[in-house]
């Protein structure tokens, strides 16, 4: 299997176009609408936010999976406007956008999963996505190059696009998997959100498809954190085109597509926190001695989302004692005298034991773009790697400003 | 009933001596023990940080006040050291300063509380506290100045003194309250708990005591936040001394205590919260419509919580879409079209509909340094208040800084 990142070639896979315009929601005049289409038969898995405050694209997109089965042809995302907080017209406004869609490239409204990021709690300027379809849908191409530009249009604060592609052969072909990602903790003024589409040629069932999603999003995008904020639009598409002939149910090919679309997330997760406003570190958690990963997961992100944490992160201070108080606040019956700590390969707290440990060297670990800190619990042998980064004074400068 | 503040003279209880020193724990040189006594048959109740890494002086002021049902004769407190994640020696050099300081005063070790407050995961210079311990005895007076004194020597990196006291008469006599505290979110490097001492001259048993402490935590320290970390050593003591004569268990004079205590409480919660670390607004969080206050309690903690939603506080930014989506993360069955927002008196979301608000009136509200956001849940009737600040880029700095 071959993982590649933003800068090497598009590993891609077959039976997709893609398009970018500009309909003028962005006051920089950047592009703001990106569409990806399927040809018939293509199968869709979805997760989304578990914000109570879900914006009007997510209900649809959950509407539209649950009517059409699962069928999905395309994919339309706006930025500059999260259309959420607005109440029954901007469900409106996002079914207008998908039938609209739907007529020009003659499919069913329900086979159009919507997206947007942005602003909460300002009207949709919809008529604005209406008049920019016709040529929406004309740029349809297909192409590494198309790609590329459906990932450049759905980026917000974004410093740098986020793609990573893998590809496995079977014995009956090739499959391949592209996805890209705009940030969360991308979190200039209003704009919050993760958003990930993942397309792939395998041929599969929407059950099977879920299945893999949820598997690959939960060592994911469910394993970062930049500041602890659930956005209200959070969206991880898999679409699948089935233009391989490869299928799913074929022996050991779940097992290769399930690496490979691990691969992906994962890479897509990491590009994420890499570009997280402001940060300067890139941490690798690794919480070891949990009695299930889910746990040692709660517990890693009661660590990256510690602003005590964040800043001693920040200021490069083996300052262990927040990192050692946030374990007490998580809820989980962890005893002091088993618990290790690591900063990179220096052992500071074991068992209840203050260790001696270099300072010097330890302040030279936290000083790395990116380093590994290690909790160990003691209570079990679960364990999972979180990624996440500091708390910086940028963080604060990009977020404090006025958002109009 | 009359609520004094730092700048007002304080209305002393009856029966309490305080002292302070300078052990050489801080390395700065400043004072870094304070102590305080009460004549037999004083009774106390105490609250104690929920971090399951408790330091060893709460385990040690746990116990001491369940051996001593109650009974409590002196509090001695350490700055500069927290005495915590330092295992079983670290426990005992915290029973080792009561064994001492009682001997010194001929009182039970059981009757002594000790606390800590500092760097977390460094040896108590345990011997440095013991040689301070005669001179911090012979040092014991009465009077408003020496209980100014005990309440600047806890002091860490606040930049002021907090301190509130009330009185009021009943017909067996006058009863006084008066309380000292340090700041958490005072999160200079190690520095994060907040202690509170207050002293009072009725007489009460230790049950009615804990009722009557419980009840004003609730709504005053528990009802406050500056960066969601709970620390290994927060305390809150109550101590009566009895000396006033006036039995708590007279019709009535429970019900004025409780008034009393609780505007002591929510007096020095505010000024902990005004004196957060960077803090440049303080912000009062009103939660209305909720099935229970603790709900209340619970949302308005998520906003508190939210680094987005703090950072726009400090940028005086109407962008109230972040605290609306902090709201879909609660875990409660938030409705948006129940949900109404106001900034100051600015109505900008009203059960899921925006409303047109007057942008820069709000942002006038926001750039005040003191303002009310409310929040309608529109589930039940119940509500709190919440105080927290802002997460401004002079927090970052301040607890970025090298630790040592």
């Amino acid at each position: 299997m071959k993982i590649h990142g933003p800068a090497d070639k598009v590993l891609l896979p077959a039976g997709f176009r893609f398009s970018f315009a500009t309909a003028g929601i962005k006051a920089s005049g950047k592009p703001d609408l990106a569409l990806a289409d399927a040809p018939a038969g293509a199968c869709a898995a979805a997760t989304f936010t578990l914000n109570r405050m879900a914006a009007a694209p997510v209900l649809a997109g959950k509407e539209h999976l649950k009517t059409g089965r699962g069928r999905l042809r395309a994919v339309i995302i706006n930025s500059g406007n999260a259309n959420c907080a607005t109440g029954a017209p901007g469900l409106r406004a996002a079914k207008d956008t998908c039938a609209a869609l739907a007529r020009a490239l003659k499919i069913n409204p329900s086979s159009v999963l919507p997206s947007s990021t942005g602003i909460i709690g300002v009207p949709l300027p919809v008529n604005k996505i209406l008049s920019a379809i016709p040529r929406l849908v004309a740029g349809l191409a297909q192409g590494e190059q198309a790609l590329r530009s459906f990932g450049k249009a759905i980026m917000t604060t974004d410093l740098t696009p986020k793609l990573a592609s893998a590809s496995f052969k079977t014995r009956a072909g090739t499959v391949s998997i592209a996805g890209v990602a705009k940030g969360s903790g991308m979190i200039h003024p209003n704009m919050a959100t993760m958003l990930v589409y993942i397309f792939c040629d395998i041929a599969a069932a929407p059950a099977a498809l879920r299945r893999q999603l949820k598997a690959a999003v939960e060592v994911s995008f469910n394993a970062i954190s930049v500041d602890g904020d659930t956005s209200t639009n959070d969206t991880v598409l898999l679409l699948a085109s089935g233009a391989s002939g490869v299928k799913l149910t074929i022996p050991g090919v779940a097992a290769q597509f399930a690496r490979a679309l691990r691969a992906v997330c994962a890479s897509l997760a990491e590009q994420v926190v890499r570009d997280g406003e402001g940060a300067g570190h890139l941490v690798r958690l690794r919480v070891e001695g949990a009695r299930s990963s889910a746990e040692a997961r709660r517990v890693a992100r009661a660590i990256a989302n510690s602003p005590l944490v964040k800043t001693s992160w920040a200021g490069c201070d083996p300052n262990w004692g927040r990192l050692f108080s946030t374990l007490g606040n998580t809820g989980i019956p962890v005893d002091p005298a088993r618990v290790r700590i690591s900063i990179g390969p220096h052992r500071v707290f074991d068992k209840g034991k203050v260790k001696a440990f270099d300072r010097a060297a330890a302040h030279a670990v936290l000083k790395r773009p990116e380093y590994v800190i290690t909790v160990g619990l003691g209570l079990a042998k679960a364990s999972a790697e979180f990624l996440t980064c500091d708390l910086t004074e940028e963080y604060i400068r990009i977020n404090a400003e006025y958002s109009t």
